[in-house]
């Protein structure tokens, strides 16, 4: 029989730094964006376009996740997600990701090969690799993605193109995390697709470049919350929006969950933030691609209404240190 | 007289993610590689090649960098500094970069003011702009920066394509910051010269795309020690690399500082790290260009000798949790 591997052996400070590297990077097939992976002082990723699309985001533990609510493969796929909608609420593709990652030395070895196999499985679901990174020791387990993104020739789809007649959509979901956090925050596990919606959320990346195509004028991904994120696209667009709640559709689990706690499930939709859900304007209602759903409307003015009139009820979205 | 601003608004708390952003971004120019800056999803950043290199490095206080021994400013362009410093080693020239920073809400502004105000200062050394980043709350000083370069239509200069006969030479400083963190351990603040570069190193950007075009086999920059990372490149390229001293030239500055401490400067030069010096294989003598010192040859085989033999004293570079 073999004997017990010494204690040290099973956390990073036992493996090191480059044994770590060696342990999440060898053996991983990189998609074709990947000109050169891991293992140099740089990698080399495509950029057909001639620009390069990037955005970081930063998740610390017990801020961002918890790891009593999460298993470490889930905080993987999360880190990765989040940072990907960003690229694709841009119209780009993404291209490829790379990992910081600050933790401390009696980190399990196991907890961060589940934050790498997370990491992997949601790039390989957007079709791109981890393609470098950096691994260093901190007090506090500290991840931070930077997504790289292709615009395929378009124009960036920003905040501050929406225009007065445009017609407002969304794609992917809304309220499922705000959701599976009330459900959590009273101590219960189920139901777990909207306790899965909390701990990973799914962003629509095939969205992003198709509202692109499809000619969108202004989008951004739901990360605070729909009114407040509407709120920074009507600011930057310098224009009115106005959300039609008539136009969602509350799925059922949504309503269940709402049922058994109580709680409003269209507000979750409104002020729900972490499902990254795409939200975009498009010149004419023609234009909206099947995916998406119709919201609301783009007017002359500022600030955001729901069903006209000014929304009653907490919509600040997140904001770090407040 | 104006009233004291209150104890809250000196703070990133006080002043909150969305206004900390504003205040560390709004009004600066941005140089032409910036396509779009901070303030959406994601940034664009030229990448005419059609690839794009990026390296990501994380710095933790109190591991990378000490704000008793340095101030903001200087951990700021130590962070963007470090990263430059890989991509320039790819042969590349740098194009934008993105920050994330993790801080407590405690953290002074007046500290955030000069962590950007310093990366921005390295990004303007090379020529190019902080693009993005993200701001998030943590118990840990953590800085996240992901540089961006364009290779201008050459291929990548590895640290595998060094080849027997290959004649190596370094750019840049080697020990200055060894020599630094010496004195600073021994209390000292003086000779400035070396304590700053302990502070922030000053890594060769134009040495890196000027090795590449003039023929560089092979090419990394110093962060572990130069025998510790010619090790790496000793092995990525499967050959032997033999260093001579003679063809050292130990400054004047690093001569007094050793002589002060009773220590050997070629100690310091052969395994100090942080300096960030450019190192590189270039296949004749011809080709090295006027600002690289040529300190050694390629041959078959394996590992790194100091004129001909195993170099007797610790060698191991840098390794965390090691």
């Amino acid at each position: 029989m073999r004997p017990e591997p010494p204690r040290d052996a099973e956390t990073v400070a036992g493996l090191g730094e480059f044994g770590l590297i060696r342990r999440v990077t060898e053996g991983r097939a990189q998609p074709p964006p990947t000109l050169l992976g891991p293992g140099d002082d740089a990698a080399v990723v495509a950029a057909a376009d001639g620009r390069v699309v990037a955005s970081t985001d930063v998740l610390v533990e017990g801020v961002h996740f918890r790891l009593d609510w999460s298993n470490p493969e889930q905080v993987g796929r999360k880190a990765v997600a989040v940072n990907l909608a960003d690229i694709v609420a841009m119209g780009a593709v993404p291209t490829g990701v790379l990992v910081g990652l600050a933790c401390p030395g009696d980190t399990r070895v196991e907890l961060a090969d589940g934050l790498f196999a997370g990491m992997w499985q949601e790039a390989a679901n957007a079709g791109i690799g981890v393609v470098g990174g950096d691994m260093v020791t901190s007090e506090t387990l500290v991840i931070s993605v930077t997504a790289l993104g292709d615009l395929e020739g378009r124009a960036p789809v920003t905040r501050s193109g929406a225009r007065p007649g445009d017609v407002l959509a969304y794609a992917g979901r809304l309220g499922w995390a705000a959701a599976g956090l009330a459900v959590l925050g009273r101590g219960f596990r189920s139901p777990v697709a909207v306790v899965g919606a909390q701990r990973v959320p799914e962003p629509p990346y095939a969205a992003g470049p198709q509202a692109a195509r499809a000619g969108a004028t202004a989008m951004l991904d739901v990360s605070d919350g729909l009114l407040a994120d509407l709120g920074h696209m009507a600011a930057a667009s310098e224009v009115a929006i106005n959300v039609r709640t008539e136009g969602f559709e509350v799925h059922q689990r949504l309503l269940d969950v709402a049922s058994a706690l109580g709680a409003d499930p269209l507000h979750w939709m409104l002020t729900g933030g972490e499902d990254h859900a795409l939200v975009a304007a498009f010149p004419t209602p023609g234009q909206v691609p099947d995916d998406w759903h119709p919201i609301g409307w783009v007017g002359k003015g500022s600030g955001v209404t729901v069903d006209g009139r000014p929304y009653e009820g907490p919509t600040n979205g997140w904001e770090h240190w407040r």
